[in-house]
């Protein structure tokens, strides 16, 4: 039985790691407007408002299905592979009339509920300016219900992955790498913009219309990254055995210091690389590689040893010129927004490189060996998964002929023909009418 | 006598609590770099400076007379209905030299000011476009100095409103309830922008200047409202008889889970009835049906069952095409940012919603018409006062001429005319001189 | 030894120290989205990709070179001039590899890292549109591997001005004077923007290109503020001698009304001047006059009488105008962004005020001259020190004509010239070709 102490320490506990599980929460919900900025700013002004209106949609629909069904569906996963048991309805109910303690229940829901919807928000950016939105929310919908709540099952849930000994902090593969080739995938079976690759194959590079507001997502998707990343050491003190410890606080510099130098070299690694192919410092690569980076050190970011993160940092700001380049002119994929080389791509590296920078192999003499398998094993899952399950519901749209507009509302803008708007109404001079350019 | 561990307890509660309110009193101040966008870019590219002089001198100016009078008068005006007794003097000397703890006394302000302020912002939104800045400025001072605080000290100060059990967690009818309706008062009295309706009495739309600056805003105030609302589960720890347990964070899992499938419904009900209307998603709808979801879950979010947050915020969404084009059309206000529809009439939804969602009444036998009266009367009360006042001053203004600047200078545009600026002097083409288009 | 009651109590106050540290090191951390919006509204729209790439690569690369150099420096200055001894090695390896806890070791370093970042990054906006990158970047790696922490070493390290009495609470002279002083003199090496002065000297104003960007700008600096000040009561607890108490909280009421009144103050004291001065209320002076006030009570806003605070934002808004325009046309230095006013003379204001309105001074009877002694030496040391520094890194490089970009390409605009990019590829009309206005 606790005593009155106990019962006020262990109140404490609740109540402060309470107050931090929902001040990153909030941040974390914040990178919507990130990534709503930095997709915006990408793209062509004749499209904005149909990505911002995706951005929003994303949310608000995504966090629904993911409150009623995703959820849950993660439990019933992990418990089918291996995980917590449950029944299927405990698992609904245990989200919808929580008997223990809502508070918890309902905020821990919150806490995944973000994390959720930033994986299904990053496919917007690789779909945009052609794909059809009633595709995409159906799309939506998937992620957000199943998708990736069966990755969580598989991993965080408590999963075969999990048990396997996968290693992913806070999404550098569930969540981003995920995204990423969901992503890649998607834009693949689209088809690129009319114009975007010229008669003979060759890229013809359509510029976004604003690079302010692509830095500023940027930044606002860095600032929430700190609760993403640092937030995932989501409980500062932990009670047990009638005493209080720092609970996940313990390691809480490592991430707070690993995710500063993982951002910071990602930039340097994408603006080095960019300078070193065309002599200029590019702005976008500069501020692409910033996110690079720090999805790159997202899955490690608690367990690896300083200078690691500069190395994965480095890395994976350094491919993203590279990989988007492969992406575009030998794949001929059209990635408007890069999705691939910021999420995709550099949270696989990210995953892949943790047994070579691991705490445990240099600290506690940990194997090489089986710290690798596990995260190439994990990684190979998570990408077959998302790409099969991607590719079947953009494939099932494409074959009905439902997966982009038409080209002639592609020409004209999708504000105009989806949303009945003109996002700039007084600059520019729309060229939708004129036929020299139609990007 | 307190032991010793008694008082390092209370510190505890102490120090995590102000954490607390002061993180949330961050994010709520910075919903007015939400308002600010949000406006910004629903006016016309001339009267872009002006609005965002507006939001910031609302602030300034209105921080500042809330910290020397607002506060006081709301304690006064409490004492005089029923609330907690205190001399004139004493509701000042509390404030400006506190005895016991200046730390709490401040902080607690400071809390309280971040909601004003957001009452007091709202009102601009209405009157963008055409209002004079000395009126403007003077309604500023008003709203923060006395009309808002009569509000406060009925209710969460404990005046008769409070007394009767009227039921407004945070602010969808004290802030955002009065705010809406203040607006639509000041933009009435004031009347149209000059060409925003046809000799003929048809409505003539002037589009904003910048969809994404509006998204923008959207989403900042969405992260900020996680502070408003969430936030105002002020006190995660509750210290007494010697004990900790948690405070109101025993149901900030309700709020948070509230909140968010609030705002959620409120983009698909705006977005849903805009497609049924014009056959398209408009941007803007989806936005500021995010908002009015917000705020019709705000004044109730502690203390409904989660089902009523999808309906309440699914109707908030739907009313608020319904009801713009009610203002609009039968009553030809221009409520240039739809303010009334988003805060006001959402505020009033929401808040006389309260008795059907109820947690007493579905899990604790409270009967309808007991929990529904107070919200009746509550609603009433702080509706009548609010047009009133706002009426008295901007009918003022309006006897002497003072209320609207000269058809030349909103013919120019209001950057020009009243802060000699030009919001974007390398786009765009003015089109002041044209006479072709003038709005 | 301790009870395992102590441990518990102090494990509390560790946990609830870090959360409130981490949430307002991620506060400051975003006012690098601030300072670029910030600068990037004032800039023309041919530099704005130069000033966002600036703001990046200030953070990127500072962070790491503050990391692997900046702090041990700022601790062997600080025990060369007498404060805490250590060893070269030591001041090395306890950030490189820390003994006891990594945790605090690591936080504490990011809460100082951001401190550093702003310093660095307010420097981009005094040398914008001509400061040639690498020489920038150079600068940038000195500022935050050595200049800056020279300073934190003499004060904030416990070198000899704190030994002295030298008063700065959050950075007013530390982070924002030093700022300020370095880009005016970074500024008047470098020389002005070509055409910024006519050829009778004159000067002739070259409008940023987006007011909104600059006020959101504002509005995310002043957010990001309240982690600035607030933040640094950066011990809410205290734990000693086996007991818990309010540790810097005790006194945080007073910072956060005297941030809130402060900043407030300078919006009106700038708007008020400008309109004195003008006839209007200029958009830029009153959001320049919020940073200006925030700056001036910087220095002082955990002790000085709240009266004081208006005070002093008042006098801080003020003077900007004034200095501005004494900058621009006696000096005939091209401040782009107005950084020394805001920054600089604000910064050196505030510190010098504090012995008028210091609570000491009022309240415990301590003598002005005292107070004011050690302000007025700490204000000279660090302004002497960041002028003779920056004047030789800049004039270094204007010796070897490395220091600004050719004429060519400033007319072109820096955004083509150094970054191979248009920020705004849809809008506007280039005018690099025309001849006609080259600003």
């Amino acid at each position: 039985m606790l005593t009155p102490l106990q019962t006020d320490l262990a109140s404490v506990v609740e109540g402060v790691n309470l107050v931090w599980v929902l001040t990153v929460t909030f941040l974390i919900f914040f990178m919507h407007a990130g990534f709503a900025m930095l997709e915006a700013g990408q793209v062509r002004a004749k499209n904005v408002a149909n990505q911002l209106t995706k951005n929003l949609l994303t949310w608000s629909i995504g966090v629904i299905v993911f409150f009623l069904l995703g959820a849950a569906v993660s439990s019933i996963v992990a418990a089918f592979t291996g995980g917590p048991a449950t029944t299927i309805s405990g698992a609904f109910m245990s989200l919808y009339a929580p008997e223990a303690s809502a508070t918890t229940a309902w905020v821990d829901w919150l806490f995944g509920a973000v994390f959720a919807m930033t994986a299904a928000t990053i496919v917007s950016g690789a779909v945009a300016g052609r794909a059809r939105l009633r595709a995409y929310l159906t799309y939506t919908i998937l992620i957000a219900g199943v998708i990736y709540p069966v990755v969580v099952g598989f991993t965080w849930g408590g999963g075969f992955l999990s048990a396997l000994g996968f290693h992913d902090f806070a999404g550098g593969m569930i969540v981003h790498g995920m995204g990423g080739i969901a992503g890649l995938t998607a834009a693949w079976i689209i088809g690129p913009r009319m114009d975007r690759f010229k008669p003979d194959g060759t890229a013809n590079v359509i510029p976004g219309h604003s690079i302010t507001f692509a830095v500023l997502g940027t930044l606002i998707l860095a600032f929430g990254w700190y609760g993403f990343n640092v937030g995932t050491a989501a409980a500062p003190l932990a009670y047990a055995d009638g005493g209080v410890s720092l609970g996940s606080f313990a390691y809480v510099g490592r991430v707070a210091l690993v995710t500063t130098l993982g951002m910071a070299a990602g930039a340097i690694g994408a603006g080095g690389v960019a300078m070193y192919k065309t002599g200029k410092v590019d702005t976008l690569y500069v501020a692409n590689g910033v996110l690079a980076g720090l999805v790159g050190i997202t899955a490690i970011a608690n367990d690896i040893v300083w200078p690691g993160a500069l190395v994965v940092g480095l890395l994976a700001g350094a491919q993203l010129p590279v990989v988007f380049e492969f992406v575009e002119k030998r794949l001929q994929i059209d990635d408007v927004c890069a999705v691939f080389p910021v999420h995709g791509s550099a949270g696989v590296l990210g995953t892949l490189l943790y047994p070579v920078f691991a705490v445990p192999l240099w600290h506690d003499g940990a194997s090489f060996v089986s710290l690798a398998v596990p995260q190439v094993i994990g990684v190979g899952v998570i990408a077959i998964w998302t790409f099969v399950a991607t590719a079947v519901v953009f494939g099932g749209f494409r074959a009905v002929g439902q997966v982009r507009v038409s080209s002639d509302h592609e020409r004209e803008g999708l504000d105009t023909a989806e949303h009945g708007v003109d996002t700039y109404p007084e600059f520019g001079s729309p060229d939708a009418d004129t036929g020299i350019r139609t990007d």
